[in-house]
């Protein structure tokens, strides 16, 4: 049977804008490596009636609960009682905890605030876990659908304690299981469309559950196998994973769910020993950040031009003033222009352009606010891309990096400019 | 009464150990300064039943109940069906929703993909709230405690919503008290000194609260003021807020929190009606692109160059090659040549440079990994700054180009370069 887990962490301090729960995270990876799925996230305030009602509803639905802080010797550290609450169990003082505390304060030479006691007793039934980084121990019980864990909330308590005292303790609790991932990046598509073209495959299968998700110019799409054997696991993965992934074709440009766009772009311009240089109005100096973004990118990136104003096209990249007069700063021929001016000047290989109007203002009848032209000059040609985006000036500049970046990529890899 | 809320963030991969929601720490602030403290938090994944369940509890313990995310238009946005269940009310298609979709579609020229249309589904009783920075709208309704909200999840949906709808429909709800905040914002000083230096001041305090925060290279001041009435609060922003500007003096670049430095360099630019250029190395076209950030910033930026490697150096910016040779690329000469050629060549009033080793590999003994130097030239003098940060790739680039700005409005207004 499939186990699954709840996290409750607690402290009003991440109930405040400025601090969160990262505590949960580490607990997540190890309870995800047995192969425990966390179900529920909560974060409880220094409050016992609430604290009591969350651990209640947890051990009732979840297998595995794990609690965070609240284990120190102050008033507002209610998480002892509160489990002792919730299970209807009594606390007892552990004598060995006792002299365990006692003889922490011992060794750094200070008087033991009679407070400090409170963190010597255990929910009845539950063992103790060593906490060598800090004073109050870590708890752990069995309940009826699995087991609780109480942990101390400093970082530097915590992970320890997870590795070396709460992982070991689950293992027994939990059948064998894998959980494997597979992860398509993909870009120069929308989420809904996207979404349309895979979700006939995957809303098939429950496991792999696929998970889609997005951020500007950038989808992830993820599927999560859980099986008894690693072997089972690759096996779904590879069945509904290949099958996705010829939908996708082309668009996806990793299935390392870390590399990002301008990685991919960096290993494909060094593959073919190839460089790069920019030319870009709109886009304001981005592309080239973009492409400078990682150590060692001087091995590809030659040269950036940010040309902003008619006159520094000209003058930076040798546009000519007339070809802008005719057709326009933003324009096919003027793109293709700019790319092929920043390529004969770097000596690159390869160039860059972006042109088009960012807003708010500007734009004309035929091209509009948000309409973007992308040019790349290569060896063989220059082709120019012509795009339309929500006129939005963030996510105009921000989309059209990305789409530039994937117009070098499609070049390098010999694909189709457009999906 | 005092009113007392709950924030449910609702998606699977929010439930991995590499995805937070940080979302709720927006909408956290806009509740706080309403009055209304957040008693839970919790993350639920992609799942309607446990969903259902958590958001039926949540409308009978707490007054504002917030849900963030799952309104897209995919399967596995279940957060409509989910508050619909849990309320016991009808999904209605909105028909102006509907309509308001379409048009979004058509202004991008796409098809819309007949999925999108779930998001023209609302609550029965729920008043849309409208989305200009995406597709899904929010939702806000009246429950039995008090309100119920919807709102996208991704960020820049979700942060203007909460400001310019949610924020406004909440206060009728909530009892009447006048919160004020004054805020100045500082860059060039870390936050341990900035601590220092203002401490002594605000913590003779509780009302206004004084928070520091902050993010690379930018530090908040943000005081905080609860009273009865608007001029009781003013008075207590003013009395502290002035102690604390005269410690900070120039160090302050803006009063007003949404005013970014790239924003008042460019406003003193403009009112100077002096123009800028850019000569990057390190910073590979990041200075540029946070001078062309807003709309109209070819009012003021002229041209940048990205000189990634020494023979760019020498053809972009015409620094000489002996000079490189003598002092190498990483030195005060070359980025106060840098500077120089970049503003000769493209006849701005000022240009910026930066050169330095962001990493991770490069550096000398002199000059380790994480030293940069920025140039200005300027109509009277130019001026090379030496930082050493810590040698972190990303970080140095971010903090360089911030303190690249910086100097840049050091010049405009004239006061020391340092502090």
């Amino acid at each position: 049977m499939h186990k699954v887990a709840e996290i409750i962490a607690i402290g009003s301090e991440l109930l405040t804008p400025q601090r969160m729960d990262t505590n949960s995270l580490v607990v997540t990876e190890s309870l995800n490596s047995l192969g425990v799925e966390v179900v529920t996230k909560q974060v409880v305030g220094d409050d016992r009636a609430r604290l009591t009602d969350a651990i209640r509803t947890a051990v009732q639905r979840s297998d595995i609960v794990v609690l965070i802080g609240g284990l120190g010797p102050t008033e507002d550290d209610v998480t002892r009682d509160a489990a002792a609450a919730a299970l209807g169990r009594k606390l007892v003082l552990s004598l060995e905890q006792e002299s365990i505390l006692i003889g922490k304060f011992r060794l750094i030479n200070r008087q033991m605030a009679p407070n400090n006691l409170r963190q010597a007793y255990l929910v009845e039934g539950a063992e103790a876990l060593p906490n060598p980084h800090g004073s109050a121990p870590g708890q752990f019980l069995s309940t009826d659908r699995g087991a609780l864990a109480m942990l101390p909330g400093p970082p530097r308590e915590l992970k320890p304690m997870v590795a070396d005292e709460l992982t070991p303790r689950l293992r027994p609790v939990i059948p064998p299981q894998v959980i494997k991932e597979r992860t398509f990046r993909i870009t120069g598509i929308g989420e809904s469309d996207l979404d349309t073209l895979i979700a006939p495959v995957y809303t098939k299968y429950t496991n792999p559950t696929t998970t889609v998700l997005s951020s500007p110019g950038d989808l992830f799409v993820s599927l999560r196998a859980i099986a008894e054997t690693e072997g089972r696991a690759d096996g779904l993965l590879r069945e509904v994973g290949n099958a996705i992934a010829s939908l996708l074709g082309n668009r996806i440009y990793s299935e390392d769910p870390k590399e990002t766009l301008d990685q991919v772009v960096g290993r494909l311009l060094r593959k073919n020993h190839a460089t790069v240089a920019t030319a870009e109005s709109c886009t304001g100096g981005l592309i080239a950040a973009r492409l400078t973004e990682r150590g060692g990118s001087s091995d590809f990136f030659l040269a950036g031009y940010v040309a902003y104003t008619d006159a520094q096209k000209q003058e930076m990249l040798g546009v000519s003033g007339k070809l802008i007069e005719k057709h326009s700063a933003v324009s096919e021929p003027v793109a293709a222009a700019m790319a092929e001016g920043a390529r004969g000047r770097s000596g690159a290989s390869y160039a860059l352009s972006s042109t088009g109007y960012a807003g708010p203002s500007g734009g004309t009848d035929h091209d509009p606010i948000g309409t973007v032209y992308l040019g790349i000059a290569g060896p063989g040609e220059t082709r120019v891309l012509r795009i339309r985006y929500v006129p939005e000036r963030e996510r105009v500049r921000a989309l059209s990096t990305q789409a530039a970046l994937e117009l070098l990529r499609r070049t390098l890899m010999k694909v189709s400019l457009s999906n």
